[in-house]
């Protein structure tokens, strides 16, 4: 059963990370949400329970475990996520050992996804000039640094990056696509019932 | 500001209850979920802190409060919704006090939104036969009673139904429409970024 890990923290939009979870565990992915703290954040006691995570929105979501850099790495996970909402991306893509594992999870031929203003872990982690996607709010700090596309989904190599909650869906849908098969995505999204024309 | 109440429940569809609850606060909807306890569960504390729902597909998401009789009157919101998920649908659609409220909002020219195997509430409730739609895996219950449509948001009345995760977004931004308008819902709309094309 492939797996992925999907950061979380507060301020993260609460819609990509719901519609990317959601949308791999249907696929039969294995997944696992970590709660990325701020650098400013009181240090958390490891053996406290996994706190929640305030969206940009405001819902609380609960998250699986703290994100911690021992349990992180591309031997235990296929797929490794990073959401948007403009304040939870900033304290994700921040995280200099969330910019190691992006390297890592890259060198070592495993996905890596990146939707809305967490296309932004991609500059921040040094990524080489590629195709690449993000909100179109973040657009003119990724434009010199990447060959940017204004595609709803942009597949570059192990590196898959999207524009904002409208495009969640095919976001979702193509990281099943490349972690199970076509045939999967097609399974997985008969039963979501989307309008016809859409996301086909 | 206009108000709503989304129900949640173990089991819910967690995409199409934070489509739904995200899209109403971007218009500046204020948003309470509440917690509806299944039938045979004991009885809680109203004292004690508002309880997560596990998802459909195993998120964990905190809800504002109980769902009790008291506080979920039409005087106290605009919009009263129940998404679906299969197993939290039944526990809301079943539960005596939610069939009151459906009907009292309807008769006090409030709206009533329900989404996918939600819809499923519109016939517990005793509604009388018009135009609806639901996720189609429940099709066959709804049918006989209701004017069935295939449509992917169906608006009759005060009464606004949906089919799925992937009708989420038109449901939630039809409910923006009749709550704020449609300036807002376009406004909204565009830094969701949707795919040219879709819900537009």
């Amino acid at each position: 059963m492939p797996s992925a890990l999907i950061l979380i923290a507060d301020g993260t939009e609460e819609m990509e990370f719901t519609i990317t979870y959601d949308t791999l565990v249907r696929a039969g992915v294995s997944c696992t949400s970590a709660f990325v703290s701020a650098a400013d954040a009181a240090p958390h006691n490891k053996k406290s329970p996994p706190p929640y995570a305030i969206g940009s929105r405001g819902m609380k979501i609960l998250t699986d475990q703290h994100f911690t850099p021992h349990v992180s790495t591309p031997e235990e996970y296929d797929l490794f996520v990073i959401p948007g909402g403009a304040k939870g991306a900033e304290t994700i893509a921040s995280h200099p050992r969330v910019q190691y594992l992006v390297r890592v999870y890259l060198q070592e031929k495993k996905f890596v996804g990146m939707i809305c203003a967490g296309s932004m872990a991609a500059k921040t982690s040094g990524l080489p000039k590629q195709p690449l996607t993000s909100h179109p709010s973040v657009k003119s700090e990724l434009e010199n640094d990447f060959e940017y596309s204004e595609e709803p989904v942009v597949v570059s190599g192990k590196l898959v990056t999207s524009r904002g909650p409208g495009t969640a869906f095919p976001f979702a849908l193509t990281l099943v696509e490349l972690l199970c098969g076509k045939e999967k995505r097609a399974e997985v999204a008969g039963p979501m019932v989307f309008p016809p024309g859409t996301f086909a």
